[in-house]
């Protein structure tokens, strides 16, 4: 499948006082890379579906951590999806700063109806979404 | 090794338009939980060391969520040492509200000579500190 | 009106790389501490009031910084109502560390009844809740 | 002085569960303008002059809400120097989400010298620096 690229700039609020990127931060760069990418093809982390509210809450989410990114780097994350189960989507990221190669993520996704008062609850990725996803077009 | 437990409510800057907790602030709640568990032992995650600024940047990182988490919920975050290396702590940590078991991670530290211009250079743990965190004493 | 001190650990991932509280962190700080007055009174940023979602949405917060927050800085924050309006509550509050005054701020807030496709739209603030707020007893 | 704008897209870990982005977020929205703006000159928020690291720390910040921002709408933000003291810069910022107006800031940052143990130092604005901040050019 293809590799989506995203491109983003290290804001200063993102620093912490040992002077690099903290590391939570590299999940938030690793979230919105993925948004923009369920956007290039169309989709949302949050959207309606048949009329009901849904989104892509995480069942698991890795990180390894090769160098630090400082204020005002310029990173580029790119996005692809490694496996597309019933219900769950598993994208390999990879935060680079020009050649060097800063984090290599993994991230697991679930397609679930998010209800008010009962935790989220998974449901099949429909097919023209599966096809959005595998080929970006439905 | 012991286990230390830490304490969080969930404030509502933490949640996302989901209605939950955003999956990232449990990698926040994580650390909160390893630095108090550090300053418990007279430790901490950024000090000097023989006249240097020393500090513990991770080098991975690891989340399986398993329930959400809400707006003013108690969580008990344990915080357990599974493995000292030369340079390296790996955590087991586990985060629950009350009996539930909200989400489970892994996180590896390498203890760092914290450098301005230059990345973060892995130093051997010292003996004492070793010490501190095998049995909480020196 | 009474005044409410809420107690706050700086954690680490408020800090930045000028080696201080990042001061955005003060307004979050500010919020916890305004719940924790609430919650205090059996109210919440976030409830049910007839059937309905309503919040306390912010009109305007303001932040006056004196002195810097450093890394494990026990804070003290104090929270006092000011003026009560017909839908408003303005806040004074106060940021301490002992005895040293870090900054002030004050943060207008408005019940609203919360809607997922419009804006929040502001309702009367109840007699029940007025007398809660005013003594902290209906 | 002339206008800079930032465009900015708000991100889904921005929003909390009121379904809106978070008060605290149109700080750090600004705060990146502000940045933007500054490298836009050749300056920065924390640079090096004359062999010190100085930094613009804030003495006072503040927002006006009048409408919500949401999810993956797109921000124009828009930095406007209202006046230059000795050693402050006070802006004026505003929010918009196309032709509406969602925001509007004050801030007032100080150059200082950042030291590590004690607090930041004010230092008078150079006439260099000034001559950026004023026109664009020395």
């Amino acid at each position: 499948m293809p590799v989506f690229v995203y491109k983003k700039t290290v804001e200063f609020a993102d620093t912490d006082m040992g002077g690099i990127v903290h590391f939570s931060c590299f999940f938030r760069y690793m979230e919105e890379a993925e948004h923009h990418f369920l956007r290039s093809i169309g989709l949302s982390v949050m959207m309606q579906l048949s009329g009901k509210k849904v989104g892509f809450p995480r069942v698991s989410a890795h990180c390894d951590y090769f160098k630090p990114a400082r204020f005002t780097d310029e990173l580029l994350i790119s996005v692809q999806i490694e496996k597309i189960g019933a219900s769950s989507i598993t994208y390999a990221l990879e935060i680079k700063r020009g050649m060097d190669r800063l984090a290599a993520g993994k991230v697991v996704t679930v397609l679930c109806e998010m209800q008010e008062n009962s935790p989220p609850k998974s449901i099949p990725i429909p097919q023209d979404i599966r096809n959005l996803l595998e080929n970006g077009v439905v």
